[in-house]
């Protein structure tokens, strides 16, 4: 079993593993409504050079092992019976900026969906205790900035931008992209849905005080 | 069996497999508050002559097997045990022009309600990423328009309406009944399930949108 | 046996049976917030005489057998081992005024309150299609009339106000108690609770429109 | 065993209990969003000298009997193998206090954070049948007041705040922190879950006035 994971880089029992956390946090997030219809797309990672990842166009309340794939740093599938997400090239992005990153999610809450529409190119969260919900983050006397990009349906070119932000700022725990949805990461798959349940409550939050 | 099968022009298995799944179906609808009381119809193709549908006054999140029935083009009943919901006509309809289609849900939610006591004939769902969830739509950067019909109790003259309105029509994904409610269809009650998922998402963003 | 019931008036398998159906109507009530805290009561009528209804204090997502006692006419308990609801009155008010009816339910969705809070001595529902979950309306085009009763820790007195407004309109499906909560009731469980659900989804759609 | 309970103080098998009775809050709590990610902190007295809190950054959905630990009345760790809450006083201020108090729930709400950010010091919570869910309270027609403290990260600055108001005032059934979230209490779980749930219901009605 060892000659298999050298010479594919990577612990079958690790993408068994990971495919049944990824559809575990899919029966949770698409009960909370986040990732309605097929959308949203999760990762994991299981290796400096491959991923974990849901395949293109499956519902995310409803995934079986099946539904999870294997890709390289640049996103592309190791075998083609599956196409992977159409997105796949925003997840891997990360893992090779971020070696810590061991898990990325991306949703589509109606809150994300709304804030990102109504606001500009960063989306401030200020004074929240639940700040502390992110990495790093030690008190609510503090402003998380979120970066929000605008739609694109060419990924290559929505990645690059995404990666001129993060060339150029501090780091953040996610990003929002307009009329779409979030994307947010972590050392592994419990820290991302950490995250991802911070930012939901605070898109809730900042949504209901910017309506008065 | 299979003589059985020819006169009656459909395989008694596939309704047994459709009222399962619209069982399931109606379960999760239920819980989602899209069919409060016992309201909403669900529908799939048996044939090109039949269809299985929902009893009338059923609670959909509780059917069972008995529940479902079959009805011909017309929306008649097979059998005069049950009778079926008041509104077969705007299923048959459906299945008649589109022969494509395998499945119409019919759902009651709050969200589609209050939006179309609000708007006027016509529902325009623009810029959002979960546009891509109906079949055909590539990219959020379009319009998906969404007709809106005054209700009408006389279901013969509300079929017509519709009828009308889709031969002058690109195609669309459902339409929307003032102060009652949404019909989606899709090739089966997996994507009619997408396409309800979808809208009910839209729906929800576009009233918080109106609401400022 | 037939000693016991005709000395009883009522058979004790049917109050078994009302009990886990009223218990069962409590986990579904409660799952969906109308029932918070230990608020609410419910009851289901066992003969001319007596009805079942949930012992003060108990938590209807929680109801067991045990919740469930026996009161009269008059709202008096059969056996003194548990206190009755505060607002039993309420309900055998109902059962001795229509025969028909089997079921009332009391909840206390945040909705009712607000709606009730900012409404005058009555509510009018109309044009929704799912007025048609009331027993005996046929059409959307129509006005429900719900009334709206200030609160009253004085329930003899309450049920006096009630009484006085029945006697003086016609039939309604359900009232509310303003800043309390709704009783609605049917000719069984499963028709007070369509009722409930009906009433629930209207009085979202209300608030919605009110807050424009 | 007798010994063992003399010499620690309290009977492990009331630990055990306790531990069992906090996760199943977890998982309820959890499931309304009341604790997002890792927040809020849940405790149970295990006698005079000591109780049961949850370990630092558990998640309260899915708390297990080893993600519950023993502290003192100074809220310090009976082990060092687990961190206590890093708001540990808070709880163990309140068992000094109030002798009769048995539980103590701390949660993170929506609903709290946005009503605690937009009010004063104080809540005034009026005329709602829903406050007769607080022990003591009676009647609709009262005024509970709840106190409204800064968010601190210095736990013993904000638990002597707290004591503070406690010394100054009526006994009050819970207190928010701004931005933070909800402390409340009852002389068992169950009694503070009870005050909890009519706290949340409270705060959604007042949350939706307040918008108009």
């Amino acid at each position: 079993m060892s000659a298999v994971v050298l010479s594919r880089d990577f612990d079958p029992a690790l993408l068994q593993h990971h495919a049944r956390e990824l559809a575990t946090a899919g029966r949770f997030l698409h009960g909370q409504g986040w990732v309605p219809a097929t959308s949203g797309n999760f990762s994991a990672r299981l290796s400096a050079d491959y991923a974990a990842i849901t395949a293109s166009g499956r519902h995310k309340g409803r995934l079986t092992e099946q539904d999870i794939m294997v890709v390289d740093r640049a996103g592309r599938a190791l075998d083609s019976a599956r196409r992977p997400s159409a997105e796949t090239l925003l997840h891997t992005t990360l893992y090779c900026r971020y070696p810590e990153v061991g898990a990325v999610l991306h949703t589509h809450s109606v809150n994300a969906t709304l804030l990102s529409r109504r606001c500009g190119s960063e989306l401030r969260l200020e004074g929240y205790e639940l700040l502390k919900a992110f990495r790093g983050v030690e008190t609510h006397d503090t402003c998380v900035i979120v970066p929000v990009f605008d739609n694109d349906q060419d990924i290559p070119r929505l990645a690059a931008q995404v990666e001129h932000y993060l060339d150029g700022h501090d780091e953040v725990p996610g990003y929002l992209i307009r009329g779409h949805g979030l994307y947010t990461w972590g050392r592994d798959v419990t820290e991302a849905l950490r995250h991802l349940e911070a930012f939901e409550f605070l898109f809730q939050c900042e949504l209901h005080q910017a309506r008065g």
